[in-house]
């Protein structure tokens, strides 16, 4: 009998320490899967080639250069849908600002150009389909003019507003040529 | 007396060849100088690293990326003035359009993208000391989007504006990091 109580002691504790495993195993994922576990910024982005140009008014108030590492590029530049594995998309958020200074030239107030990094200074999009299958198979991240990361409230928001455009894999940004 | 005669119709015909030669000379000269004689489309520019963007109102009415190569983004970065010779500053103007897209997305209009090319769609600063020291020293370019060159009248209009700016050795643009 009191073996037997050993023993079940034994296989409770087990299955115990095999749950905790399980769940600390689950939350491991998720936080790799989950959009808002993307907290590098990719280095030599500001080297990267032109995607295009916007500008966004209201609340975003910036306008803003979107940039693609070469794998990106080349993808955007041949018309590859989805875009390969490595592929980063990144954006850059200036504040927007009139220029006196080339209103003068011009004549005319017409001129606003890009001032300091805006809250939502940079932004990416990171390619690994199984990393990020969560989130259709690309990582979001975002990061303040120190490199800090934006509130997860924040980021938690990108891949719902970029399921609008899955059928061009999540990529708002056209190329330009 | 006839040696005399000949000789001076040699040494007349000798002045004549040396004024015709400087005067081919001075035209020939006079055409490197000039702003309007930039007639190439510098190769590879669409991979040259970002400056800035800019959004210009008015008759314009386009978004830009104002991109450098190499040697210009290498004295941007290290703040190196006058730009060293071999600097080349381009732009690219796209017309300025709403992204209904985005909009639908952001829940409001806000969003304004890059579209088809403007009839000054791209154009570019040449760092020559020598050969542009009549603008300068940087000789000036524009073109179509089939690569045309734009009307002599709308080129000649460059260097007196960039004049405003001689103290940043002619370039309105300033980098954003």
């Amino acid at each position: 009998m009191k073996r037997i109580t050993i023993l079940l002691v034994a296989v409770a504790a087990l299955v115990g320490v095999v749950a905790f495993s399980a769940i600390t195993s689950r939350h491991s994922t998720a936080q790799e899967a989950g959009p808002i576990f993307v907290s590098k910024i990719p280095p030599g982005y500001r080297d990267w080639k032109v995607v295009s140009v916007a500008h966004e008014e209201g609340d975003l108030n910036d306008i803003r250069a979107i940039l693609g590492n070469d794998v990106a590029i080349n993808a955007y530049r041949t018309g590859k849908i989805p875009f390969p594995e490595g592929a980063i998309i990144g954006r850059i958020a200036w504040s927007y600002v009139p220029s006196e200074e080339n209103n003068k030239a011009f004549g005319r107030p017409q001129s606003f150009v890009a001032g300091a990094p805006t809250d939502f200074y940079l932004q990416f999009m990171v390619k690994d389909s199984k990393k990020y299958v969560a989130t259709g198979g690309w990582g979001y991240s975002s990061f303040d003019k120190d490199g800090k990361s934006s509130p997860e409230s924040a980021m938690k928001t990108c891949f719902p507003c970029h399921q609008a455009v899955k059928g061009r894999d999540f990529i708002f940004t056209r190329y330009t040529p």
